[in-house]
């Protein structure tokens, strides 16, 4: 696995997995673009991502651009050599690890905001995230020149905020969405799991059990009003502070009352210190 | 000449003209944006692309995401006929002439917004200008897959916002900057012109002679700010209203008060109903 730290190593690495490919169209090479912490979900998408035949790029880096003034970038969880260890035992080609000053140097000035899907819930609780998310991601397809990129369906919103930004900029990548990785008891894997105190971990998984108990209820044709807010009641009364479980149409984000053909629940809910996020398909 | 006016027609246009291209690198393909109601300078930027091997499409679209709303978005020329009989004598290859609906389907929702150079000048008298013309240009990059775009120098500070965004986003296009043409009376070619009277053209002129006379003192060791004052005080002389003569880092676009490696003085003045722009090396 080849290492790149600076944009010069970076076009080095691609140009030379590109040659080393099988195929040499343009989805021959695929992004996988991380904040480190690598969890078995990671990996997962290297995994998909190599099952298409495709040298895989993995990114590590922690982007301050999608963190609030009131969130805790130091406290975002790092361990390079670990990731590093993860990548390789997975088959990765290459680990892209910008610096900060790499992905925002001097003079950089360029944002990239999109409406529609980044509109409410992580876009409501976290003013500019979106923002932070696009550009880097951007930059990340412009960096690499992958064709593809993977992503997990675990942070559902994000993935629409991407295919909207492909969309729109009418970008060569193909954007792929890997199922969320769960541990045993159900609980969506997330480098914000090691927060969780021993009792909170026992709680957590109820939060992917209510979003199920609330599909099989939408399914069955309940009122999408009641079953929500039944459903909030539910983690409420197991200790969770929720701050939505929303059901929406699956690419726009847009709330509805009536299942379509597409359609997601969401979930966001505190317990203790931890923001924990999920989503199922209804 | 191929002329596309769907997404379709486009990919189409643009995998065929690769296809008959002499090289098979990115830049084999070059982009020319309009918003037509073309001159001899934008037919000089389809010979500059056409002099680099490249096959060559150029787009017309009058973009409403870069017109104010004091802006007359109606009042801009248009001439579609005519523009693709002087594309198609230019050796054009392909014309891409996408609808607004086109350019901006339902659901569309994404902005690129430039800081840096995009301040002051232009962005101050056009608020969100710049973010339309940048996002139009990244649309146009990705729709067409151009290696390779050409610019005039007449639009100064946009060509430095492209070169910023295509900087910032790693984008995999070239950017060329083709010289201002002008009439023989040095009057900058401009789809602007033609709203100038009779005798607003006898004086037009005096702007490209004043930015000449400014450049050969500030060469010549002169105070900036004098001279910026003095030409600023000729331009009035002559009835014009200047809006700005400044000099400025030419990339950056930040204002000097002494000559450095790279300087431009850029002026915008109105004469009558008309708003000129005009920009020299010094």
């Amino acid at each position: 696995m080849q290492i790149a730290r600076s944009m010069a190593e970076i076009r080095s690495a691609t140009a030379q997995a590109r040659q080393n490919a099988t195929s040499s169209d343009a989805e021959s090479l695929a992004l996988v673009p991380t904040m480190g912490a690598l969890h078995a979900g990671h990996l997962e998408l290297v995994r998909a991502a190599k099952a298409t035949g495709a040298k895989v790029v993995t990114s590590i880096f922690v982007n301050p651009l999608q963190f609030g003034a009131n969130e805790d970038l130091s406290r975002y969880p790092r361990d390079e050599a670990g990731d590093l260890a993860k990548l390789q035992a997975a088959g990765c080609d290459v680990a892209w690890l910008p610096g900060v000053d790499v992905m925002y140097p001097p003079g950089d000035a360029t944002l990239i905001s999109v409406g529609g899907p980044s509109a409410g819930f992580e876009g409501a609780a976290r003013p500019g995230h979106f923002t932070g998310v696009a550009t880097v991601v951007a930059k990340l397809f412009g960096q690499t020149g992958a064709g593809a990129a993977f992503f997990g369906a675990k942070d559902w919103q994000q993935v629409q905020v991407i295919r909207r930004m492909v969309e729109d900029l009418c970008l060569p990548v193909a954007i792929n969405v890997v199922p969320t990785m769960r541990e045993a008891s159900g609980l969506a894997m997330s480098s914000r799991n090691r927060f969780l105190s021993d009792e909170e971990r026992v709680v957590a998984p109820a939060l992917y059990a209510t979003l199920n108990d609330a599909a099989i209820r939408l399914r069955a044709g309940d009122k999408a009003a009641d079953v929500l807010a039944q459903a909030e009641a539910a983690l409420r009364a197991r200790g969770f502070v929720p701050d939505y479980v929303s059901l929406v149409e699956a690419r726009s984000l847009q709330p509805i009352a009536v299942l379509g053909a597409e359609n997601r629940l969401l979930a966001a809910a505190r317990l203790g210190s931890v923001r924990l996020l999920d989503n199922i398909e209804v």
